[in-house]
């Protein structure tokens, strides 16, 4: 980008994260604009933030605090059991929560479920840090519907519903319906997690979201984190099962190396301010 | 406003939150636009956030969030105390802390030390809901320099730094000496806390605070908290004293009204992500 006066690149991108309330982001470069078959895909150099995908305008990842989200979406719900060995991710086409689950020896399947193969080309040639384990054995990566590669899912252990906002293609990813299937899915003692949204901006959507789980499961549980680039910068994640989950034996000796998640945060992740603990009253 | 084409105002708050990031907000009207004797203060009515004050053009406090930043700043460290009786916050000047403090049955006094009187005059006119508490007997209002004041005060069991960000007039609040005048006014059980920023975006200040307050303190600990109109989301908050601090047994049966602090998160609130840990080791 040329400079500006002020010897600083003037070329900024900002997601409108509501009609009202937006995140400006100064970037040095434009590094992929296209249109893919399901959506709007945009790699930019941020200042702050470094490298960002964005899909439709919102913010997916960026390389500087990716890690939040792809830790506390994959170790949570891994660390509730002892051995899972078999774990879905639905969406998540840059590959982030592949790397953080094949992080935990007794993984030997990690099925990444992307309905938009540019997705992941994208993730490969502009994010290889977050990208890295797709290239994994144990990795297996389907471009697919996500609900109905499900339908025909059977025996996982863990399903992360890692999706876009739920908007367009990714709506059927919020539903009770798609719950159910998932509940089919899993093995007696499995674990749903999806990604839901701000807490602060999006009750309703949470609302939702929960009762449409408590269709399928009789133990639906709400954590959060912290996500700097994602709307009021505080995300919140659903976990349902069909048994109370505590986190494993294994988790207090872990060595696995994450620069989120840690053992005490797999419970205090749960303990919620007030006006979260009220939404899933 | 006068309404775009959308139906919807077409002006917009935005801060610049660093010289890359920039926080937009859809807006109603500007209730005040002054220039004080100390900053530029600003009121303007959001969309999203509802009533907004901003000085020097960063965001103080918004109607919709402002009893997070309010909550978790008082009473964390009023409720390490079996009973607060006396407690001071410099800054602060919307009243919010203070509405909080009053609260706990055992306070005595709370003082608030505002160096800026047209802050608290504007608090008084636009968020009555903020600065409610200030005409409690128990309330005393200074219209001092913190620095000073404190110089003064003795037999504080709380002081509370409510400052705005590190430039102009409030860097001395971030500084090794002040952190000794403060020791010096508090009780032997006293309890300093600070505001002290984002851990996404200001870690060489984090570090910076932790270093001076440990020249005056024995125990310096930090916790946080998710502020959706801060730099980030997520902010916190570094807590000193010459003890070590744990939940006074009236914690748990507490019947204080909150919408973001609960007992459990008196504990929680200290469990950190990795690398925030990292940042205090």
């Amino acid at each position: 980008m040329v400079l500006g006066r002020t010897g600083k690149s003037e070329t900024w991108f900002t997601e409108y994260q509501t009609d009202s309330l937006s995140l400006g982001l100064r970037i040095h470069s434009v590094l992929q604009s296209k249109t893919t078959g399901f959506q709007e895909l945009l790699v930019v150099e941020t200042e702050t933030y470094g490298r960002l995908l964005a899909l439709d305008g919102a913010v997916q990842t960026t390389a500087r605090d990716e890690y939040v989200y792809h830790e506390m979406i994959t170790h949570v719900p891994l660390f509730m059991l002892d051995a899972p060995k078999k774990v879905a991710v639905i969406g998540g086409g840059d590959g982030g929560a592949i790397r953080e689950i094949l992080k935990h020896p007794t993984v030997e399947e990690a099925h990444l479920v992307e309905i938009d193969a540019e997705v992941v080309d994208t993730a490969r040639q502009y994010f290889p840090e977050i990208s890295v384990a797709l290239g994994d054995p144990r990795a297996h990566v389907h471009y697919a519907d996500g609900i109905e590669w499900v339908k025909n899912a059977r025996d996982l252990d863990v399903i992360i519903v890692d999706s876009t906002d739920p908007v367009g293609a990714a709506q059927g990813l919020f539903q009770a319906q798609f719950y159910q299937t998932i509940a089919g899915a899993l093995t007696q003692d499995g674990i749903l997690v999806a990604q839901s949204e701000s807490p602060f901006l999006h009750q309703d959507l949470i609302r939702q979201m929960r009762d449409g789980m408590r269709t399928a499961f009789s133990e639906v549980r709400l954590y959060c984190a912290a996500i700097p680039t994602y709307p009021s910068g505080f995300w919140s994640f659903l976990m349902a099962s069909n048994h109370p989950t505590a986190p494993s034996a294994r988790t207090m000796g872990t060595n696995i190396e994450t620069r989120y998640w840690t053992p005490d945060l797999q419970t205090a992740a749960f303990v919620l301010p007030r006006f979260v603990e009220e939404l899933m009253a």
